[in-house]
């Protein structure tokens, strides 16, 4: 089938990059990402690549508390998500990030379709209840790249929760 | 002044009780919403008070992995969340919550008035960006016993996020 | 104990009024709120109670098919959705009542607390799947006196759907 | 004109189908909808066709009575309706559902654009007053195929509301 | 009738301070709220009450450019809409002040009952169609020291808009 | 690069229409939004070419005070800013209209992207903080042909309040 029929949804792309884990997660799920034929990854939004007049933190790390771009780096995570399709969370059970949880909260409020992807070594470990509450569809990385987003589903994570 | 004329809200009561440094500070706060004139702390939500059908999960373990378990929990935090004025966090910077972090998105999208509470001797330590735009005010531990919260308004979090 | 302590709410109180059964439910569901102590019946939202510029649809049938009663009663029952603490709906397994079933609907949305009551004889009768996802609780009708509004929680509906 | 230019939206397909004159309409409203231009049919959620882990209830009638069951077919019908461009509504005048109720209520509150449609023969009959209240826009089925969905506009059902 | 068995609201007071006509309002109608039995006054959000760190505009008006004391007084203002009962706004038709517009809009869909209050000798005279949309219940200033806060409902000004 | 392959979005054209001025910068505005590549114009909602039933205000000025008029002329406007995949927001520091106001106020709480365009001549006047704060990103006319639209940001517009 030719690809140009097929509709693309945009995701708004949440994930911690803060360990060499979630850093390998991370780039796991973004290359299924641009394989997947159901997303317009072009027109995605992933907040690591929209830095705040194009600064860099590396290299300005006073800015980390500047409120000036504090705020206009919150309210730019706060435009991603809302001018998104889809909310699409990278989820380590064993390195969960609250930054991750903050806006699965905000995604679920205002009515986004909510995807969690867990690496598949990874998948039914344990995770917080309200994440798993949140959710609406727990897949593995393994899966992402065939997940058609024009046929989302409800579905429960089996695991423990804590 | 009399007690009688001072107007009280209810908060859902937001904390990680993972940990024990979290549950010190979860004491801590407990202790000071109670003498809070301006809280109504016997109709607040406290997420740990309510067992679905009065099970312990220390009891009875297996109930983490229980669907209807999990899914009445979920539902009776956001109940929680919903039914209360206002929605006050019990927050350390060095052992984020996850579980917090998915309370403060739902109940920033909800429009709740949104009070982090930080022990004194963790008050401005770095915190998660997403957290830090979440909040409307973020105060010590010590100023909760007496903060008026019939006086709502919004401040910065002086510190830096990551 | 007094009264004059306890903390009582309002509500928005939803049913159907068509039938001699309706009508029935209505009553007795009513005469519990009254005497509930918890609630504060005065100052509740019955949508019955409010006829637009005090006009009798019973003496002046045309205003069901006149745009501005029409516009104006729909808006009033929003104003009262939105205005009351929490959302009662008096539910009649065998005779719902799809104004009810909008009414939840909204009031879900909304962020309302949602109870239903169930006339005793028919508490366990099934109901539809969207109601019973609707619900927060659902309760008896002899359950409703003592119930206590400052102690929201969620329940299952024990019953099947359809 | 090439039908590959035209804009083409996603709807929720609410109906009931628990009497013949229900599945009736729903069939000439499914006709209809796949004959529309402005509508991808093919990625639009019909509830029917979502059944939870491939179960069937006409087989496995204890599903109606099973939570996990419940809980799972309700979040997957609140995914169709929050994934949705917009919402469409089978409508009967004389056998209203209160399932389609709800879904209007979670629908309005969610900001989705609302159209229902009646048969012809059927149409200028009363309705509830809170359908009526919900819906943007009340055509007949005849009018379905031809509607253009990329232009939504606010128009009042001329009718008898009760 | 004993004042303390009246249930009390607190309000948020949307006006204009911006024109001697406005100040004149704005002084009649806070009177006529501190007579009102019905409103909590004491704990009601009046924004010019409100200065970010109790910095005042008039010594400091660099202030009026700095992102800082920008970003802390709109979230200031977002708090007191979402913490107040209900959206109270003064209202020229003469002078409309699009600051109330933008307010009247936030409470609008954040489901809070909205009452615009007009000078008696400006009843009457066309305002704009979104703010006559927008409210909920439209009075005149006389009829504010004795309105009911605990009976709302919905009227139409009866007006031309454009 | 070929358009066909461009992501294109719908927008809701709020602005004023009753000085010069105004009008002058609504075509301005409009003709920008024609030449942007990202936008889809045909299929985008621009409040003037949608009248209740046909009927021209400029016609029939009694219209103006018809409640049916103003209600459906209302309820429009609000499918038009809910069907829309963005909110664009033609707007004169000088003038300000209260109506984008309002429009403002409901975009912003349904969680829609806004974006304001200010002319060039005027941009860096000073705006009302209200407006300040619900906007995402504010542009000058000449940067709106070429703006994409498919990356949203967040940006503060450089200027005083009031």
């Amino acid at each position: 089938m030719s690809n140009e029929n097929i509709r693309q949804k945009t995701v708004y792309f949440a994930a911690g990059w803060f360990s060499p884990k979630q850093t390998a997660a991370y780039d796991q799920v973004m290359a299924a990402i641009k394989q997947n034929k159901t997303i317009d990854d072009k027109n995605s939004y992933v907040p690591l690549e929209h830095q705040y007049k194009g600064l860099r933190v590396d290299e300005h790390p006073e800015l980390l508390a500047d409120k000036e771009w504090q705020t206009a780096t919150f309210n730019g995570d706060c435009v991603g998500i809302k001018s998104s399709d889809l909310f699409l969370c990278t989820y380590l059970p064993d390195e969960e990030d609250i930054g991750c949880g903050v806006e699965l909260g905000l995604a679920k409020a205002l009515g986004k379709y909510i995807v969690i992807v867990i690496p598949d070594e990874d998948y039914g470990k344990p995770i917080n209840l309200m994440s798993w509450g949140a959710a609406d569809t727990v897949i593995k990385v393994s899966e992402l790249a065939d997940f058609d987003f024009n046929k989302p589903y409800y579905n429960f994570y089996e695991c423990e929760v804590y």
